[in-house]
């Protein structure tokens, strides 16, 4: 089978996968289809005939081609090898998961085990299975625990934003929050300004919601405000998402002159930003934060404890104006019938509670603040140089040698059994192609080697 | 303030809520939208000057009235008390989820605490505190364990619907599954067909979805096949939600006549069906159902266990061919960074393979029997009449003594502290009105009593 028949017949597995075409419908004729695409009629007749062999259309003889009754269903999703599967976002995401005992994750968006506190969930858990029979199966509130609830709103007091609880909703993860939120305030055909580069999923995401994702960028202080107030006036968001601590994948900081002339631009255009905190805990100190200096008018604040307490507990927050709270309770007990499992908000809570979790947390500042040093030093010797060097958290964002294409040593290292992550599957307008996110927590002994290995053969 | 007013200022607030009219709009002139609503230009001036006080509109001296740049966040839902706020289907989620201690909820999805096989779960609990570090922390694959997803395809097996490991995915929660089913498939503007009276909340998520909702009237035997052909026919619908096995809200049993008539049509107008086997491990043995006779062709099996081992550590999971099963995996990603929390969905293995579990379902089941004789015993005293008796399962959907409005008596009752679920919040064409459904496990001593007051009273 020909190159062009391949192209082909995939042209029509992603129209129908899209939806484009639906059951029953008339695929383009063979002389249209060969003329858009360039190809000859014989090809598209070889695709065709292909396709129908496979079931995903059918003849009616002098009528022309159909799809096929449950093409829709099964051709949702072309069948993939990892391998083959194209490097989007959701690839890093389903490698790092979906990643065999032995194999290596410098591209994945979390620590090891071992570096994670488990001695205190041990205690919690154990602490759970002996409180009261509600708690072990009953649904719980709707907005989630109040103790967890208050905690949450303690927190920000002493970060300076005054918050009622009622304005603090738990929910089943921190991108189950970013989903609500989306779903409440978005609209298909809507824009989202993310940052240039940004958390990959925030793109997955933004993709499935079928909304326009405009990307400006990313600075050494935050986004570059030129950029950012164009994009404003051309583009006219509705939502803007991003990082201030610890921005993901760079672990840049929002500096304050940043933040407030931001907060200016918000307003005069009507902009609603969600501000992630994902990785606050690792910061060494609170620096500049959206949601702190607006006082939650326009910023939403969202988080979660997968990355410092536990992935395996899933809980995340939104701490925002209390109608919109009121709003996304419904929209919760709606697609998901509440929020975090109350057992896993609780391994949460008491975590938090405990004095042993600030001490892991401090030590582990002070672990990854090495292991950054370590990582540069050895990325240095392969003429792998990141951005900048991070006050605190775990990515390092590196720009490749020149000439070289972090696209390529992303398969070439899945081949050698590392999960690498891609720069460009971060930047929205495909600006990163040299460069990758390295987790430094995650570069156990031969990771360098095989990089050393894969920029000396190829990339 | 008069009616009038609160009715203008309610229309433009909903106007505002539902963004048909954006930040920065202008709002209907005076004149015009005092023609609309029939009231005198004086009542939509008076409106609107509070909506300015409100800040929810402007006021450009000269140009008319604007939407506040803010609005559309601060009017996103009116605030309402408990018992202001309208019965729909969200009305009883929130009520039975955030019932004070006190409150008897007749009307929720739920047994009682000590119904639940809470000796298991702490035993889970124990066991999981002493397990690996990375299940306690990690995220877990992208499809969920693979011993639960192992034990799952085994029940399958048993049951004579032999699937591969491959072909389940677990997912955050009952409710979640199906939402994520109906993102990949449906479109806004698609149609979708529901049992009359069906589970509540499989309207509230259908209406975030945008798709339209049609009824069709469920018999005793399943759904009435002549109006399921004909709605086929008129609407076209791409989905059909149902419970097979102890209907949901009425107890019913899918026949093997119907179940087979069910699936004929299905193939001939190409329609997917959505069998929800939540309440499955209740049925007193094996009943029809459309995923088993159909072979998942054109049927996808989902379900949790929040019903029946615990609803604090949510687990759902979804039963279908493998490349549906592939393209909701990545939809979970994006949307949730993955399936249930790992920790939950190890309580729901580790419970489901103790031996105590199956002596409990099944001394649950012989409770249940008892609780709906004594339950409709006692409801035959009030006059109020089951429509069926259940072979298995909590619910009664119990017809009230003619002239009642169960929507009146859900008000009363809830101001006697308890909440009950009315029959139309079940029924998309609201053809429901004097119906309730009681969950016999939740009718401790006052229940009846207040009932009886109730319908004496008022209703």
């Amino acid at each position: 089978m020909t190159n062009r028949t391949t192209q082909v017949m995939d042209a029509i597995r992603r129209k129908i996968a899209e939806r484009a075409l639906l059951a029953g419908e008339r695929v383009p004729s063979i002389r249209i289809l060969a003329a858009k695409m360039g190809v000859s009629p014989s090809t598209v007749v070889e695709a065709y005939d292909r396709l129908v062999a496979d079931g995903v259309i059918r003849s009616r003889p002098g009528a022309g081609f159909y799809v096929a009754d449950r093409a829709a269903f099964t051709s949702l999703r072309p069948p993939a090898t990892d391998l083959e599967r194209s490097v989007d976002p959701l690839w890093v995401s389903r490698q790092s998961l979906d990643a065999a005992p032995g194999v290596s994750k410098p591209g994945c968006g979390w620590m090891p085990p071992d570096w994670m506190p488990q001695a205190a969930i041990r205690r919690a858990l154990r602490q759970i299975s002996r409180s009261d029979n509600a708690l072990l199966v009953d649904y719980g509130r709707s907005r989630g625990g109040q103790d967890l609830r208050h905690l949450l709103a303690r927190q920000c007091a002493e970060e300076g934003l005054p918050v009622d609880p009622d304005m603090v909703l738990l929910t089943g993860s921190g991108s189950q929050t970013l989903d609500l939120i989306c779903r409440l305030l978005l609209r298909p055909g809507d824009t989202v300004l993310v940052d240039d580069p940004c958390y990959f999923n925030f793109q997955a995401l933004l993709r499935v919601l079928g909304v326009r994702i405009v990307s400006v960028p990313f600075t050494r202080d935050g986004p570059d405000l030129a950029a950012f107030a164009k994009a404003l006036e051309i583009h006219r968001p509705r939502l803007y998402l991003t990082n201030s601590a610890l921005h993901n994948p760079t672990g840049a900081t929002l500096s304050a002159q940043t933040a407030h002339r931001l907060l200016l631009l918000a307003a005069e255009w009507n902009l609603t930003i969600v501000e992630d905190d994902t990785f606050a805990a690792l910061e060494p100190d609170l620096s500049p934060r959206l949601a702190i200096l607006d006082g939650l008018q326009r910023v939403i604040r969202i988080g979660s404890f997968s990355k410092t307490l536990s992935a395996a507990a899933r809980c995340g927050y939104v701490i925002a104006r209390p109608e919109l709270v009121e709003a996304l309770t419904d929209l919760q007990v709606a697609t998901n019938f509440g929020g975090p499992s109350p057992i896993t908000a609780e391994i949460v809570r008491i975590t938090l509670a405990d004095g042993s979790y600030r001490k892991h947390i401090a030590a582990t500042r002070t672990r990854l603040a090495r292991a950054r040093r370590d990582a540069s030093e050895r990325l240095d010797r392969l003429g792998i140089v990141p951005w900048l060097m991070p006050r605190g958290g775990f990515y390092l964002w590196c720009q490749l040698p020149e000439g070289k294409d972090a696209q390529i040593v992303a398969k070439a290292a899945l081949e050698r059994g590392v999960v690498v992550a891609p720069g460009n599957v971060f930047s929205a307008a495909g600006t990163a192609g040299d460069f990758m996110r390295l987790n430094v927590s995650q570069v156990a002994s031969p990771v360098f080697e095989h990089l050393a290995e894969i920029l000396r053969t190829s990339g």
